[in-house]
């Protein structure tokens, strides 16, 4: 009974998180976190292609973005479906898992091979929204940086979350990283070195 | 003497890049590109680690960015010292070498292993620029914003400038992407959605 319990996946993950934070990551095997978490090999592999996959959520990611984003109404802007969809992952993925997740990033910064497949998938879930919203029309090159700001603002929260131990939720710091960066690239062109650039010749951007 | 000259770098490169691009990354050698470029192949090991490199400027653009920052004036404030860093880049770099630039960029999609070292090449630079920003006294997740922002809107910037053939320089066109960047931020949070949230209880999605 207990293998198609519908936790099954985030049973593997979280027996698997502890497994490589004990023993580390090359000794800890298939059979072993399917034993902790009292689940068959075979329900593992449904979940995930390799014991690499769950520290990096077996590919569900974009997928999951690409439906929030083509499910969301049609006249939500950007950047609002964007802060729906980042609400959405850090509640329902994120919240009340922070030491799972703390554990998550140390063994994947441990590692060469983990840090490199995360970037992967950060450009796997960046791609994956950059085509969802072309799908709805946006422009590429907006679609292309909402894109990138969507896994930015995320990674940056998430660090900020798992270095702290305050009562603040994912998402509330997901908002604060969003306000510092409409504050970051608002005081652009106003400093001083840009409106220096108005005596530049033409083909230059204005003081505006 | 020729090896000596003080464009040996890029000249390694465009050779590099015309036999890339003529007979595939795999099927080049050092001593092709040295050839080429009627240089030793000890000089092609004094820029580069190996011919991937050539790809990738060679591991400079993160030890530039990192004097770019630590050389700029003390008040400037981050998003100045950023345009002003990427128009330093763009003119210095890119301008002028836009055909070289898209058979660099066509090799690296070509290939599945230089996507990846395109992708750590971005977290170096990005690393670089936020410890820079870091040791400028900028907040830590300030400066990992502005880092992220600085790789994204390059990016993003570069690729609208190797898909057209208008007049518009790399710096213009990375001047209409931190437009649009501010446009798309700015537009949070005043979406119908994201006002919705307002009203919803802590912790949860409001009917989105």
């Amino acid at each position: 009974m207990s293998r198609w319990r519908p936790d099954a996946r985030q049973r593997l993950e979280r027996a698997a998180i502890e497994l490589f934070a004990q023993q580390g990551f090359a000794a800890t095997t298939v059979p072993q976190i399917t034993s902790r978490a009292g689940l068959t090999t075979r329900t593992f592999f449904r979940h995930f292609a390799d014991k690499r996959e769950v520290l990096f959520g077996g590919d569900e990611a974009p997928g999951l973005a690409a439906r929030l984003i083509a499910d969301a109404p049609a006249h939500l802007d950007p950047m609002t479906l964007i802060v729906d969809g980042l609400r959405t992952v850090a509640e329902t993925r994120f919240e009340g898992r922070r030491e799972e997740f703390r554990e998550r990033r140390a063994i994947i910064r441990s590692d060469e091979r983990l840090r490199e497949r995360d970037l992967r998938k950060r450009s796997a879930l960046c791609e994956a929204i950059r085509e969802g919203l072309i799908s709805r029309g946006v422009g590429t090159a907006t679609a292309a940086l909402v894109a990138e700001i969507s896994v930015t603002v995320l990674n940056v929260a998430l660090d900020e979350w798992l270095d702290r131990d305050g009562d603040r939720t994912l998402f509330e710091i997901i908002l604060d990283t969003l306000a510092s960066l409409q504050t970051a690239v608002a005081s652009f062109p106003a400093g001083p070195s840009v409106r220096g650039h108005d005596n530049a010749p033409p083909g230059r951007a204005p003081g505006a």
